[in-house]
């Protein structure tokens, strides 16, 4: 393949559905996103995408029982763990100044943490709110500090670049609030398929279409 | 159909592969924009769609040849043209201050101008530019004011209400800096066909479509 996207995300969608198909309850779904994360994580690697970015929950999710915002956490704190142990640097972005933050992913927040060679990076978004993101420039001093600093340098998640491609699995079509900024110019492919469902084709056939995708940015 | 979307999106785009395809130049695509525009809007009407934002040009279509750049300037005159003859309220939302604004929709800019019994609300976004947009947020005051104003009541296009569903077509699948804020949970529904290709099937399809789609805003 010629043109491979610098800087993907990644938006799980599904866990919940799978859950309710296999006979189990809505919160059982998540822990069995996890491998598929694992496996992406690798398929990125092999094929020298630069940036990954997760879309773990949202502020707008925990709004849900608690029996499933606690397994989410729980799966985002598993998933950051499992992915220390490979070579990459791990950013998380989301409003820690809530109890619904998992405090155990609180050192992960401040700077980016690089494990093993640490090349890859691979950015989660946990307790993330698009609403929290933007609204961090008013917390960010005055308006002639923010003119000079330029505004989207300073949203929440102004570490991360620019999304080239956006991945959905699950099949609904929207960005359902993932990182506004970044997404502005992103291709999204969607798959029908479930998140615990996935499978390597998933990512290939993604790929695969990006490679006819022009990119004008509006030019 | 039970679930009529409040405010529907337009990315009317492929008039310049359009016109390729016919063996006409480039820019010769955006005259044959202009009646889908006027169709599209009278099955929104039969509808019952209260709101309806057309994706005109941004400022970074601006960087196109001129000979492309003032084509779809008058296609936009004309389009806010033909429409205040109808029953619509119409506004446009872009930067004025720039020569590439046409100056005959200045009018429009200020406040939304009500035509025949006008209920029906039409947004043209002409000269936009998502960073124009939220870059407004600093012109605003000071942070005090800004924070108990709402952060999101400060863009230029806060008169815009949250987007439902959008339709593109041209077959490419991303919002290409349309309205981020007010399209954070829109339903995206991609037509593959070329905008001057339009027919009323699009339309029903994407309805259609809409109908199986669940609002859940993250909860």
């Amino acid at each position: 393949m010629h043109r491979i996207p610098t800087h993907i995300g990644i938006i799980p969608d599904g866990n919940r559905r799978w859950a309710v198909n296999k006979g189990l309850s809505k919160e059982k779904g998540y822990i069995y996103g996890l491998k598929p994360g694992i496996k992406l994580y690798e398929l990125c690697r092999e094929m020298g995408v630069k940036e990954l970015t997760f879309y773990g929950f949202t502020q707008d999710n925990t709004k849900r029982p608690s029996v499933q915002t606690n397994a989410f956490r729980k799966a985002c704190v598993d998933a950051v763990r499992m992915l220390s142990q490979r070579d990459a640097s791990l950013l998380v972005i989301g409003d820690v100044n809530s109890p619904l933050f998992p405090r155990e992913l609180k050192p992960y927040t401040e700077k980016r943490k690089i494990f093993g060679k640490g090349l890859f990076k691979i950015n989660f978004l946990v307790n993330y709110g698009w609403k929290w993101d933007i609204n961090k420039i008013i917390k960010s001093g005055n308006i002639n500090q923010l003119s000079q600093k330029g505004l989207f340098d300073s949203i929440a998640s102004s570490q991360l670049s620019r999304i080239d491609l956006i991945i959905r699995w699950g099949g609904r079509r929207r960005l359902s609030g993932f990182l506004p900024i970044q997404t502005v110019y992103s291709d999204i492919y969607v798959i029908d398929d479930l998140w615990p469902d996935f499978k390597k084709e998933h990512f290939y056939k993604a790929l695969k279409w990006y490679q006819d995708q022009d990119v004008t940015l509006g030019g």
